[in-house]
């Protein structure tokens, strides 16, 4: 159950950062001598082994994976970026992703399997050697990535509840060696059809005389989730109790694997992470520098394409004020002054409400509290950042009312940035849209377009005294 | 060791979502009914409970767990954020938090008390019943969040070498309640002056006639980390095997605690969380609306002053070319939009850099990898985004040379921000700044600058042709 390894110190992880694996990689693979290249990859340190399979081009990738031992290759595949994984096994023949599939824990190679090409993963299933597990593998691969049976394990200890508690601990000694592989925390009992009936804690099972059934020491009915729960109610329950794991069901409660709270740790995680990318316009899940360039121009057009429509959109409010502008050229200095900051506060606001609604703090409902706790920094900040730029404006042209115009627009604009920025992300998560994704954007496109506005309609006000 | 709460059911944390429990406490709060609104807040859902303490003013939060019971009020603040549960404990009586700290699992304790105000925690500390309890955490909290040290827990099943496997098994039997709550995986062996000598798996223990030592079914010199092994040595080694735990020793080798890959994982997600809010312009941790305004405000504004300036210095440019934009005032539409999406493209980059030094893909030593990869790139989308924003220039004002000016600042100015986007990270790495927080600032002041530079020096260029 405990396995610790001791062929390894702590010592052997530092390297010398100034050798470069992948350049004598990709010359023996240019040299076609695949077998050397797998050889030396075998050698390298996991981190070396990233490192170096992140520099090699695609093609190299799969022809390096394809020399390895499946057994090796499926260590390999572990040990890097989901998205490059998956990009590997879809170029590989089928057969080939099928042995390093099968030597994949379960959860791993679902994950993997989900996210390849259609066509490709169904061609991986079809390869595997042991129906059974193409089975559970196709299950578990059609439920989201983050519901119950998209982060659920399916290789568990489980036993009939005509067994006694002497076949429990017989079966768990002979098969010990494939238990410690699975990290058995517990033992589930099941009845007709696969169906759950309850729990075993294995302290119980040693204090137990061995004749005893286990139907008796079990806990009966124990809490268990649906394999279609999502993943924000898996987070409160593993949140609520000190659970370690929970038995995963179908609608018709039959025990189809088990959820752990580190697989729902891993999950939000990877939430985090998404969150992240999105934030900065990168769609699509990751990008890394190894993956083709078509590819990655594209997926980044596709966030800048939409932009750019938005920029102009904002900025046709200049265009409508040219003649002002024309008559105090000085504004233009201001212009992007006062939206740049605006966003800026308005990322921190954003920023603020997305983390809020991922701690469970703010209900998606609540705009009114945004007005008070916003609406009050909002005064205050776009007061002192205001009084700022408006003194340096009349400082420099010697003009008060041109101070007036710039803080008064940076003032306003302020306190309506923040404003937007604390609700947009509650508005996109009521509408069921990532706010990661679209806060941004929307909140600059309309921060970028009330900047302009303010500032040139009050210029216009005052046009006289700005001369 | 296996620990499943059976009295709960899924169904129960679903709530009608337009409750409003935080109303009635704090009309109890302000109704000097304590006992009732500590009442009230322990018969609240987990979720509800972080909701409602949220929206509490934090005198009123302190005054609600200064009513509970230590050991409820220690559940609760196990469940809010931390920077919320810092604060206040930083605010209950030093005897108060004391109670409190005294209840809550060590490793939390700690991290509470590290973010404490120093006084403070000295005083939480001084005022512990058990002093060994109070050494063991004030040598915790003196560890950096992120090191073995502070992440490790105090609470493990030691024993000394000259014990037999008998002995070892009577004991955890005795005291099964107690190593329950501790999550026992591994058993240590120590020798004189607490000194790690080797490690027991409870498998080896079950199966081994119960007079032999344990000296002779460890296994000795196990793998083992120093307290002062930093975040990604342990995240390294994490990776490297498939440990659920290590043990943590001093300088001297003597056992002061274990450390899990939970608390590894737990980690990297605070790293992720902080990378998060830091490109997004929120400073010192954490900000929840429930904090006290002047704090939030002021350290907003900490990121916004900065900015400031570096807007200014960055539109300065725009005045240096007055004359320019005057005659063709139609330019002042472009400026904005050209140094946004050159920021949005250089911001892509910056995501990219974050998550491949983040994995471990890159090396922040590999600008000419940088330069290939992101330069080609920069080269397709700069060329894209150009040739679109040129040709509406263009027909909008009938004028191919604004077209060509407009386009080729921004086919220019793109190449140049997935550059320094994707180097910038690289850089602050290497000088051991945080990426995650100095990168944008210093990206959206080159951009802009470069962006309204090759504007208007373009603009400058054919002057003639323009008007």
């Amino acid at each position: 159950m405990v396995n610790i390894p001791v062929d390894d110190s702590v010592e052997s992880i530092e390297q010398p950062v100034d050798e470069r694996p992948w350049e004598i990689l990709a010359e023996k693979l240019e040299a076609e001598d695949h077998a050397g290249a797998a050889a030396l990859l075998s050698d390298l340190s996991v981190e070396d082994q990233r490192l170096a399979m992140a520099h090699l081009a695609e093609g190299s990738q799969v022809i390096l994976t394809s020399s390895l031992p499946p057994q090796e290759a499926a260590e390999m595949l572990e040990i890097l970026p989901e998205a490059q994984a998956v990009s590997i096994l879809n170029q590989l023949p089928s057969e080939a992703a099928a042995d390093i599939v099968e030597m994949l824990p379960g959860s791993i190679g679902s994950d993997l399997l989900r996210e390849m090409d259609e066509e490709d993963s169904d061609a991986v299933l079809a390869e595997l050697d042991d129906p059974d597990e193409a089975e559970k593998l196709r299950t578990r691969v059609e439920y989201e990535w983050d519901t119950a049976g998209g982060l659920m394990r399916t290789r568990l200890a489980s036993f009939s509840e005509t067994a006694t508690v002497g076949d429990v601990l017989a079966d768990l000694g002979e098969n010990a060696e494939s238990y410690a592989d699975m990290d058995v925390q517990y033992v589930y009992v099941t009845g007709e059809g696969e169906k759950l009936r309850g729990v075993l804690r294995l302290r119980d099972l040693v204090l137990t005389p061995r004749k005893t059934p286990v139907s008796k020491v079990m806990i009966s009915d124990p809490v268990c989730v649906k394999a279609s729960d999502n993943f924000s109610s898996l987070r409160t329950l593993f949140d609520e109790k000190n659970y370690i794991g929970l038995p995963v069901v179908e609608e018709d409660g039959s025990l189809i694997g088990v959820i752990t709270r580190q697989a729902v740790r891993e999950a939000t995680s990877e939430h985090q992470t998404e969150d992240f990318l999105h934030t900065q316009g990168i769609l699509g899940g990751e990008e890394l520098r190894s993956m083709p360039m078509v590819a990655r121009c594209g997926r980044r057009l596709a966030w800048l394409g939409p932009n750019i429509i938005l920029n102009l959109v904002a900025a046709s409010v200049i265009a409508m004020y040219e003649d002002t502008l024309q008559a105090v050229i000085a504004l233009a200095v201001f212009l992007p002054i006062v939206s740049d900051m605006s966003g800026c506060s308005g990322n921190q606001a954003v920023a603020v409400s997305i983390r809020e609604l991922t701690l469970g703090l703010i209900r998606p409902t609540e705009f009114l509290r945004i007005v008070w706790k916003e609406g009050i920094l909002g005064i205050v900040n776009g007061f002192v950042l205001g009084l700022l730029l408006g003194t340096i404006a009349a400082v420099w042209k010697g003009n008060i009312y041109l101070g007036l115009v710039v803080g008064g627009a940076l003032f306003l604009n302020t306190i309506l940035s923040v404003l937007l920025g604390g609700m947009v992300p509650l508005f996109l998560k009521r509408l069921k849209v990532d706010p990661a994704l679209a806060s941004g954007p929307i909140l600059t496109t309309c921060t970028d377009m009330c900047g302009f506005f303010l500032v040139l309609n009050l210029a216009s006000a005052v046009l006289s005294k700005l001369g």
